[in-house]
């Protein structure tokens, strides 16, 4: 890959003399850009192309080329390919469309390529892309207008985009803004390098400190988990912009990249779990980049320090923190003292601390008020909003914070509420003391605040080594209960009953209510002796789906003579109600008693595969949607989380005098049900947990009644 | 008022001759601005300052004086009132800060100052405030470094700020970014002229389309609700910037304004209530003023067409669109059809609709679209998203929205995402044809959303003549109605009984059980008889608020001889329980079956006063939190609203198999409880309906339980 972002020589496929066409711009960028390795303009129209030798075919090329970018008619694109494939070419950029974005026509072109690539072991950007940038080395294989601005800054953060267009103009915007990158990759229709590739490669890379992303839907889930994992690892943050939150902008994607992409709140679910940046503008991947580039380290925590010349503008950042669930710390009271000293009367020394205006004339003082700050443990950050503050006043303020900014490596972010006219000499100084500055006090914290969170959530994640890795001896018991179970599934129908959903469970030690099934009377009755009164009889058929409904369903039966009517009763109920129904028999069951009802379900998602969800039982989930969701494996941290995470919540935490709810032992169950749903994913489509009772703390819980569907 | 925002003489006292100093400021910047009145610089040290001549006292100017600006050390404040008063000035506004905003002494002082003024009548604006800026005729009464651009734009937005620092740099951020205003006052501490004083104005005045304004608090909530509903009336938005959302804010803010403000949830409530547009930062309020002042009429629908030149960026707008639910709707087939015979396979007919870069290939092609989908007659506005399409190309897009939006009523908003250098000659066509034009897709849509819900919100509101004048038949059973329960409230402790309460209700008309006092057996078997079996029979007494655990409550009574034993036995537990309670009776009720249990509740917001609270019973009030909220009077489609707004209104919808609930009833209910808490706000401190038990659809309402508590 290494290769791909830094390639030793270029031939373009279809070089236009028209240097301000897509397939003109090109060799021009490249030569304005001050790329040094060879480039091989490749059209059998001309002899040379402002002043390069122009080749009539890549195959009269004297030396070797690395990467191809192809600006050709879609009809063209094959016979290149073959080309490309004949003189060895490592990498090639499709501009051109035509392809699957198309129809199935252009599908079937595109696969016809990448068959073609594979076999050779060439790798493909594209088609219907713009594009890839490497700004660290000046290599600029796009045709973007954005690329006509010079120079291009480089800086720490790597940018992928599944939209060309959208993407090419955020970086454009971003590098008005004096944001740098590594560099820029446009994947177009991903027909075979695609996004989580480019990233994967980022992460690895030293010049890229942070990656951001504009995403449509993914092509590889576990692909997604591998390196978001080791994003957390290196310390580098993803920041994604994920498009298709809404009914109607998911209608709009699909018809976009002609794919149906996964639920919106899987991603979502997702990123929450391995600390995923998501931000819902591109103003927030220019402002994150912009705030990384200046920032020496990233807080490994959520306090945040407010310094304002404006009561009011202090508030504004406070509420924005408190949304954003940072801390604001309260003062000390030497912290508090050295500040009330400073500051007048109007002014405040809570955090907010509010210096007011006054703070620009005596020389020291809010060189004094930032030192006791920045000196405060509890402060990881500082967000100073500056008002209407200029000239000689605002020039010293803007050094101020340089000169604290150089002493520390806590960021100090600056928001300066106004206009460039005014400030223009005051933003020279903290750019060129490289202190980050927001117009907005909110998206200063937002901005901020991401990363705090972001750098909270690593420090967290990574004390805690969820992902320890699994004795000898717990891999052969696991390796156990997965035959075990697949040798249930193979013996069950599509639909499992559900003692064969709880006996599948129960290979994953998932406890589960003590129950058989009998074909007899008498059974029925020495089984229910056996599990001890009350007991339950549910008709056990995979023809009876819902017991209830065929007088299939008798509960709280306490001796051997109840046992026997009940039995009866069930069997001749089923019989008159559907009288073609295969009856297993009579399923005798414990009855639980107390506990609260949770619901446990698997699901399979098309973009990330398994997930788990977890929600409580009756209104919460089925009128609140209150539910959390996870992306298969799930750690005990990441299910204790889930559980934390619902709006109910309380109702398992001991709420209206009811006693606390064992939610270590659910954690563990939800734990054992990812573990089983990602051992299972090919043979599972769904399933779920209906209720799963959870006793008080201390007494675990107990599967009532669980439903598994077998994938077709 | 007119005179404070017109004055024809200003004099301004204390001014120096250092006219960049607080006190020289205002001078140049009168003369700088183009004033056309008389200006009367006081001060004794100085025969004339800038060519103007120099007054030695208020009192030796020969003319008349309409406005006085003071900027002076805080002692020498009350001397110059005294002055001011002598010679007749209207208003005075004073910069000075050494008043209420710095303890206990200052506010003392203010309080004199606000007192000789009143008495006088004289109006004050501030203390601690930056003055006002009149810019639709160039008169600049502040000193804000801001007011060093010139010219000053003026525009449709008025602008009122609780916050000088943050205000003016609001102001001069909007400035900069091509957005005029009408006025901008600053108000400083309030001790006379306030805020709200300024908006209402400000809706009467005809340079004035909308007012924007930063709100930490208000002082009279009446007033507010008065001018909120003026400000529907007249279609003038009101937008807000309202600070102290979070806990760490509203103590910030207490500290910034010395005194605490009403609850930010109350806040909420109240502009959801009147359509009052809340943004979260400042720059939503420069967003949505720049964008007025390019609308020619607001939309009074939601529907929302969205054309971009990039899918991801369509799809972005419409996630944005969705969650600020606006319409984005389907288009006809006719509609499609004009569309796709003009776009690439690649794009989208859609909406949103796709038109790709390619639209720039055919002259005439990206005005057909915009022609299509603004006569469409589902869509009310439209949001177009240009990439990074520059140079001749832009251009002449630019040009074919400026020609549509001549041609329409219908705003058309640009969301170019190109930075200004690649742009600026279609930035420069689209200023000129008076077209708003964002960089972010998201923030376009996002003021434009805002215009478009507050638009269809007072068409809503304006059909529905909701608060239509009472009968006079009506307002007679109403003044008896409140007489009647005023009765009770003057006989009753200040916590009254289940019974009292009630009874104050049923004065209201708000049905209550049928239930009497009985003071002995015979009684309350005969209460009993009258009422039907079966009963409950509950423990009257003031002293015993906890029924249950006095042994003060029973049941489910179904004869002669149970009332009888549970009368005495409930006699018995209570005396054993608390021998001292006052003991009035025992309450025989009727019990009352079926029905779902919800909460309405009453509570004095100390800025807003009396507001009403909905919620359902049970875990969706204790747990969840999930309730409604809105200031009284709340009319019977407001009500409706509160209903429908929370999380579990589905359970009154007939969810999960049961019937429907009588809604209607229920709505009824909440106004005549907002009524009967607006009547008796002086009385009432708080109260709760817990439960009001709604029945089926139909079949009513019926309060099973209420608690009054007299303010004291």
């Amino acid at each position: 890959m290494k290769k791909f972002f830094s390639p030793r020589s270029i031939a373009i496929l279809g070089a236009s003399a028209n240097l301000s066409s897509i397939s003109g711009k090109p060799l021009r960028f490249l030569q304005e850009h001050g790329y040094q390795g060879e480039v091989y303009p490749v059209n059998p129209k001309y002899e040379e192309i402002a002043g390069v030798k122009c080749y009539p075919s890549i195959l009269a090329i004297p030396g070797s080329v690395d990467a191809a970018l192809i600006a050709v008619n879609y009809k063209r694109v094959p016979g290149m390919i073959e080309e490309c494939i004949q003189k060895g070419v490592k990498f090639v950029t499709i501009f051109s469309s035509g392809f699957a974005e198309t129809g199935a026509e252009g599908q079937k072109l595109q696969q016809q390529i990448v068959q073609l690539a594979r076999e050779a072991g060439m790798r493909v950007l594209g088609p219907n892309c713009q594009g890839m940038v490497n700004l660290t080395e000046g290599i600029v294989g796009g045709f973007s207008a954005s690329l006509e601005i010079k120079p291009l800054l480089a800086g720490p953060t790597g940018f992928v985009t599944q939209s060309g267009a959208l993407g090419y103009s955020i970086f454009n915007l971003a590098q008005e803004a004096g944001v740098g990158f590594s560099y820029i990759v446009s994947s177009g229709n991903e027909s075979d390098l695609h996004s989580l590739d480019f990233i994967e490669y980022m992460l690895e890379d030293e010049a890229t400190r942070m990656v951001v992303t504009y995403l449509e839907g993914i092509k590889d889930g576990e692909q997604f988990v591998r390196l978001a994992d080791r994003a957390l690892e290196v310390g580098k943050p993803l920041v994604v912009l994920k498009v298709g939150r809404s009914e109607i902008g998911q209608k709009a994607a699909a018809s976009h990249t002609a794919s149906l992409t996964g639920s919106d709140a899987v991603y979502d679910a997702f990123f929450k779990q391995k600390g995923i940046i998501r931000v819902d503008d591109i103003e927030g991947i220019i402002d994150i980049a912009g705030l990384l580039q200046r920032v020496k380290k990233i807080p490994q925590g959520k306090g945040l320090g407010i310094i304002t010349t404006s009561g009011g503008a202090g508030i504004l950042v406070a509420d924005e923190a408190e949304a954003l669930e940072l801390d604001v710390p309260a003062l000390d009271a030497k912290t508090k003292k050295v500040i009330m000293d400073i500051i007048p009367a109007y002014g405040s020394a809570l955090n907010p601390v509010d210096v007011t205006a006054q703070v620009i004339n005596e020389a020291e003082d809010f060189l004094k008020v930032l030192q006791v700050m920045v000196d405060n443990p509890d402060i990881n950050a500082l967000v100073i909003v500056i008002t209407m503050i200029t000239g000689a006043s605002g020039q010293q303020m803007a050094r101020d914070i340089v000169r604290m900014s150089h002493l520390t490596d806590k960021p100090l972010v600056v928001a300066w509420t106004a206009g460039d006219r005014l400030m223009r000499d005051s933003l020279e100084i903290l750019r060129e003391g490289q202190v980050a500055c927001f117009k907005s006090p909110v998206r200063a914290v937002r901005a901020l605040g991401a990363l705090m969170n972001y750098g909270s959530f690593r420090e967290k994640s990574l004390s805690r080594d969820e992902r320890e890795t699994l004795k000898p001896a717990d891999k052969q018991v696991l390796t156990a209960a997965k035959e075990a179970a697949k040798e249930i599934l193979t013996q069950s129908e599509d639909t499992l009953t559900e003692y064969q959903s709880k006996k599948l469970l129960a290979c994953y030690a998932i406890p589960v209510t003590k129950e058989e099934v009998a074909t007899s009377q008498e059974q029925a009755v020495s089984i229910a002796e056996s599990i001890g009164y009350p007991v339950a009889l549910k008709i056990d058929s995979p023809d009876v789906p819902h017991k209830t409904e065929a007088g299939g369903l008798k509960l709280h039966i306490k001796g051997q003579k109840e046992v026997e009517v009940a039995y009866q009763e069930i069997l001749d109920n089923v019989k008159q109600y559907s009288p073609k129904a295969r009856i297993n028999g009579v399923l005798v069951q414990e009855m639980v008693s107390g506990g609260t009802e949770v619901i446990v379900g698997v699901n399979n998602d098309s973009d990330f595969g398994p997930t788990v969800m977890f929600g409580l039982g009756g209104i919460f989930v089925e009128i609140l949607k209150d539910v959390s969701l996870r992306v298969a494996p799930v750690s005990k941290e990441e299910a204790l989380e889930m559980i934390r995470e619902i709006k109910g919540f309380k109702v398992l935490d001991g709420a209206r005098g009811k006693p606390k709810a064992d939610i270590e032992s659910l954690a563990e169950v939800l734990v054992k049900v990812s573990r089983l749903a990602l051992d299972l994913k090919e043979e599972i489509a769904e399933m779920d947990i209906n209720p799963l009772l959870v006793l008080p703390q201390g007494q675990g819980v107990k599967v009532a009644d669980a439903l598994v569907i077998k994938k077709k």
